[in-house]
């Protein structure tokens, strides 16, 4: 028999991410008979409107999971790791927006515009990938598909909300206090666990994420290779510098790439991307119209513009990616893993 | 007979560069006996504290000139065009700040840690690069005469400054405007008298300057442009997007190079940059030590870090360049292109 809907959780019901995924889920209409939402105990007690009805957020422990088909998880790496097998076990497929899967080689990275069928070898766990590489991958993949691609050099101009609600209060204290001639002390950003943290009110702060061996951050690290693995181009050239920069919500990207065919012209790169899923075209220099962070939220869209190509080499293109970072960055994303389950029949209703 | 010092003129003397301009000359005690201070009719009557006197801003005008030695432009192109020949034919020594010169091939374009001896072929104008080109050839230079340079990619992080007082004063209207949950209509950025002006405050505009026929911003097409000649290298690849960002001052550039030479290391890189001129080296991962425009405010110096070998390249680096844009890369370069004329004699006491 089949049902009305089916059993959701969402795993950091009360974070920045989760409180989108709850929004999506009911914007989308996607097929949901209960939805439980779990938190940290600090957060459980709290109360959260999913379709005109309250729901208690609990404590997540493993039986939290019994009988959920959909975990959609974004609590940190160390919930993920610690919960994420539990609510396997207990049959539900688990979307985590954490980085704790994302490389693990037993786990498909998805991006449904890119490679949904990676979907079809899941076990039990699918990795959401880290936001400035989800809007990344949706503006290259058509390009990689028509001329391919063989190298890519981005510098983010990411904002604070991928840092969590705690991150956007400090943007928002810190700029008032500027603004009056008041003092403050900065202790979110850039990484709350971090030993020192830095002013980001009119200020740009190059690092997110920690510091690897070899100089690169985590936040860096995590575009190089989950770009490769979501692309399966494991040979393909790939540099990132992540910078924070004092805009709310919407992460902005300047991309130059290398594609393999000789001979385009930016005009075709633009033509490819107008007909691109969950790309829009903004890119009309003598209209002033090219995209930005401040119009793209609460979209679920990747807009791309600024396209032009390399005054020197003929195989080169730059182009400009904004997207909203809670959104396609993260619980649009996952949302749309979901509803890929189920048109793919991964889970069935 | 020597003189105790020399006249110096300054054009533009009530904006944002005009002033820094004046407190340069004082702060590094250039030898000025006399200072005439020019602006439009709008602003002449004003008056501006040096060395403790009061000065009476006036109306720049042709005769404005006679018996003037050195006099800095930074009072818009049209300004520059029209009245530095006439400075030029009194005598004066004009040193340019505006874009207006910049490209003409009689006219060096100088940056003196990267081309000084370019002075000494002056046929009475000088011009002062673009802003974000300065602090990115100081930073460079010394890395092409140790290593050679074959191809420069730059992203920047530029601040409202660049645009002069009033996006300053937009910037932060506009930021009080949103924290407080009230409206606003943007007039100033991107570009004043473009048709469209777009939020600036928690955004990130990539629009700099007026789009020309291939895409590419007026800004970037000075950065590709000034680069190549103040570095002698037309044959040099270099490719820009230029971004404003909501920062007052201090402008950060993401760079990816290429060296000629294979086989280099970070630490070299490092400790090429350690003994440059001009150049202040702040990269210690380990201690989350890199450079940030909030730091930079008020400093001559180029701040470089985030230092990085490319992970595909053997040849291939990344950096983050930043700098007040005020001063390096308008008021101090300028001040010291004087400087450099009486080193170098090309001007006497």
């Amino acid at each position: 028999m089949e049902r009305k809907g089916l059993h959701v959780a969402v795993v950091g019901a009360t974070g920045a991410v989760g409180q989108q995924m709850i929004q999506t889920l009911e914007n989308r209409k996607f097929p949901v008979e209960t939805l439980t939402l779990l938190s940290s105990e600090r957060s459980a007690g709290k109360k959260v409107v999913f379709k005109g009805q309250e729901i208690e957020v609990q404590v997540a422990k493993p039986e939290s999971f019994a009988g959920v088909d959909i975990a959609l998880f974004s609590a940190g790496g160390a919930v993920s790791k610690a919960l994420a097998p539990e609510a396997v076990k207990r049959g539900a497929i688990v979307v985590d927006n954490t980085s704790a899967f994302r490389m693990d080689e037993n786990v498909p990275l998805v991006v449904p515009e890119v490679n949904e069928s990676d979907l079809t070898w899941h076990n039990g766990i699918i990795a959401n990938p880290n936001c400035s590489t989800i809007q990344m991958v949706v503006a290259l993949e058509p390009i990689r598909q028509a001329f391919g691609l063989k190298k890519v050099i981005v510098s983010t101009y990411q904002a604070v909300s991928g840092a969590g609600s705690q991150a956007i209060e400090e943007l928002k204290t810190q700029a008032k206090a500027i603004l009056a001639g008041e003092s403050f002390t900065p202790e979110i950003l850039p990484v709350k666990s971090e030993r020192k943290h830095y002013q980001i009110a009119f200020n740009a702060i190059p690092q997110i994420d920690k510091f690897q061996e070899n100089g690169f951050t985590f936040e860096e690290m995590k575009m190089i290779n989950e770009t490769k693995k979501i692309m399966h181009m494991p040979e393909l050239e790939v540099a990132a510098t992540c910078v924070r920069i004092p805009v709310m919500t919407g992460h902005s990207e300047s991309v130059y790439i290398e594609v393999e065919k000789e001979g385009i012209s930016a005009e075709q790169i633009k033509r490819v991307l107008k007909e691109a899923p969950g790309v829009v075209l903004q890119d009309d220099p003598a209209d002033q119209l090219y995209p930005m962070p401040a119009d793209c939220v609460g979209k679920n869209d990747v807009f791309v513009g600024r396209i032009r190509k390399d005054l020197d080499r003929d195989n080169a293109f730059h182009l400009w990616i904004v997207s909203d970072n809670l959104l396609k960055g993260a619980a649009w994303n996952s949302v749309q893993i979901a509803e890929s389950l189920l048109k793919l029949g991964l889970v069935n209703l």
